[in-house]
């Protein structure tokens, strides 16, 4: 089962935290747990492993049977909490370069989470004589990244099998019952799937929204839901026998001591996007206020020669986290040289595990040594199970973290800011006043 | 030509930084080249676009159109300075997607930056049937996670090929005389580049170490090189006409003033590995003696419904630098839609980019208003002499960066602490004495 502590802990935290954290964990705690903290209304995820809508589940996985049989592409689109989980879930749990490799299960290019003309055409260019399907996935259906991105495929696949034949491959995750997307999606008869009224974009990788092409590229939704409902039933313990509770005091303890910066990692290139989806998760939740611990990803170890150095002996100011997946799923040795020209056969026969292991402990005592206290994340497997309960966990810390820093977690009004300025400078009907203004500003 | 300039400077340095600092440049810059200064020996790379071996680069070109000739994918093998760069071209000038789009020049796999088998065994897999050749890279050729990855690639190359077959397609990328690999590749013949001795691998990308993959990909090394030299030409001048100066400049102004993390940021998916390589320059090069500016990276627009709320209203210690690549290389048109049901028609017949750049400036906009100072750094097209500006812009601007921070910006000493401990608990001769100290450690 997930484990979390802080390696040499005395070094870096001699004050009795646990006690003196306690209170604040127990009430925010009962607050997630019955929803009448700040943000309150965005706690349904909370107990959306037991909660979830369980036709809806089996509409998902008919669905994504549908996509695997019809097509050789899933177009995903969609941008932030709509694209980081299923996209770091994925790369786990199949490859970053899932793609590319010879399977049974379609392509999946995620789009619209960016407005790259470039990266667009690639896509359109890679669907030539490709039969695929389009999953849009948005709220209120007018966030301008996936909704451009929307026009273009949805004109794609129209011209590909006529306004009918495309309707049955379009699949809209949005709001239950009101927005441009739901709207649409009623009129021209797509299958729709609900982004749940309680659970923001960050914390929704377990709904619809991340579970379809989670789905679709053939992993076990389950066995990831089961994972998260066994966190789910960890996570009630009002304890530290909870691990959120240890985790979410331990970078509290350390933010007001002075670090400022956490930086997530893992020995695996496969997590790389589950370090994007942790970013968003942590950034945007505590990020308010003039406030929050910094979050920054490393993928090791590759970046212990490259971040490696300053991780070492720069500005003291980081805590690291490192995610332990366990064992990979190949297993593979290194081959003898008898000329050992490089030096290496004290390895030989050695499985690569066992090397990558030491190279995590070595780099823990070092960076430990080096000043950087170390919070060590045991996962488990890399498998769909304990990734669901890794997300989970993530996402209760998470809660627990923003209430300890006397934020709300569950909102994102800073968002907000670009678009205004972006709308109005792209001449959007109801800016014009503002539009002048800014464009003063941006030629001072 | 590339510029750069902070946005609304007068909210942020009202002190005049440029009189301040110009005798610490001036003498950065001498010291930079003349090689006069800490770690001297290591500005090869400052005169490097001029005083490049052209017989080698010849050799490159050759060896490129030879693997082009007789492979369907290159197996780069390195880690660090040996990766990043080649990797950030490739993925910034022919796409991200480099390896799954149709094209007429081989697959590039970067292996050996890591310890996972997983992503090994996949590779290994990719290359069933595939024929292939192996560029591997290392100074010594003993660093393990490359020399590793070596002894499984040649295996397959000799399981495939015979070891007289499979001694045409391994290329070495290695010291110019010593070392265990410039050793192998006299001993078994195999076609050798040179790392010179005056440059770190940091700094490495447009000698042989990045150059020979570059090529391989279609990139053209002479239009790199070319841009690089350009750039080399404007960075001899001892004063603020040297963009690389005013970048120095602005960065140390801002570090003194307490911005402790400087954030790199772009609008094109494509530039996410020059934002590593980035990472790994400045964050290797100036992260010392406990000082440095934390590097990090976003990807916008995706990550501005990500790291955006933070940026907009977390801790203000961070500063934004925006990398402006310019047009995209496709234009494409946003469709128009006669239902309007996404609201959207006000942009239809607008190109992507238009879209891009709106967000690029409302974005500036938003982020100065709450507080991040936004460096603006035009970098042209997105071409291979643009990015060779870039390269070299960044370089320099780095070494100048050390200097002004009273650090050796050409050293690594702290990326051997994890490698002593690993090597100690790997049980490599030499290293028992360690191992049983640092178990014990272990067991705590």
């Amino acid at each position: 089962m997930l484990d979390v502590k802080l390696f040499q802990m005395e070094t870096f935290l001699s004050e009795p935290y646990e006690d003196t954290l306690a209170p604040q964990l127990k009430s925010a705690h009962e607050r997630l747990q019955d929803g009448s903290g700040l943000g309150g209304d965005f706690t349904g995820w909370v107990h959306l492993p037991r909660d979830y809508d369980k036709a809806e589940f089996a509409r998902i996985k008919a669905a994504a049977a549908k996509i695997q049989k019809n097509s050789q592409a899933l177009v995903v689109i969609g941008i932030g909490g709509s694209y980081l989980g299923a996209r770091g879930v994925i790369d786990c749990l199949c490859s970053p370069n899932y793609n590319l490799k010879k399977k049974s299960t379609p392509n999946v290019y995620f789009m619209g989470n960016g407005l790259s003309a470039d990266a667009m055409q690639e896509v359109l260019d890679l669907l030539e004589g490709v039969d695929f399907s389009v999953n849009v996935i948005s709220k209120s259906g007018t966030t301008t990244e996936p909704a451009v991105a929307f026009r273009f495929f949805r004109d794609a696949l129209e011209k590909k099998y006529g306004k009918a034949g495309a309707k049955g491959r379009i699949y809209a995750t949005t709001d239950k019952a009101r927005g441009a997307l739901k709207s649409l999606a009623n009129e021209e008869g797509w299958e729709s799937f609900v982004v749940p009224d309680g659970v923001g974009g960050r914390y929704s990788v377990l709904t619809a929204v991340g579970l379809l092409p989670i789905a679709v590229a053939g992993i076990g939704i389950e066995e990831l839901m089961g994972g998260a409902a066994k966190m789910m039933k960890l996570c009630e313990t009002a304890s530290y026998e909870n691990p959120a509770w240890t985790y979410a005091a331990l970078r509290d303890a350390l933010y007001q001591k002075g670090w400022s910066i956490e930086v997530l990692a893992c020995y695996d290139p496969a997590f790389r996007f589950m370090l994007e989806w942790w970013k968003q998760l942590y950034g945007e939740s505590e990020g308010k206020d003039g406030k929050g611990l910094f979050p920054a990803s490393v993928e090791f170890t590759a970046d212990l020669h490259s971040m490696g150095q300053y991780m070492q002996d720069g500005t003291r100011n980081i805590f690291e986290t490192v995610v332990r997946l366990g064992a990979s799923e190949h297993q593979l040795y290194v081959p003898r040289d008898e000329d050992d020209g490089d030096g290496l056969n004290f390895l030989a026969g050695k499985p690569m595990d066992f090397i990558r292991d030491r190279a995590m402990e070595g780099t823990l005592l070092a960076h430990t040594e080096g000043g950087v206290p170390n919070l060590i994340v045991e996962a488990g497997g890399k498998d769909a199970k304990s990734l669901g309960q890794l997300i989970y966990f993530f996402e209760y810390a998470c809660g627990l973290s923003g209430y300890l820093l006397e934020v709300n977690p569950f909102d994102q009004p800073g968002v907000e800011a670009y678009k205004k300025n972006m709308f109005a400078l792209l001449g959007k009907p109801g800016y014009e006043d503002r539009k002048a203004e800014l464009e003063a500003k941006l030629k001072k």
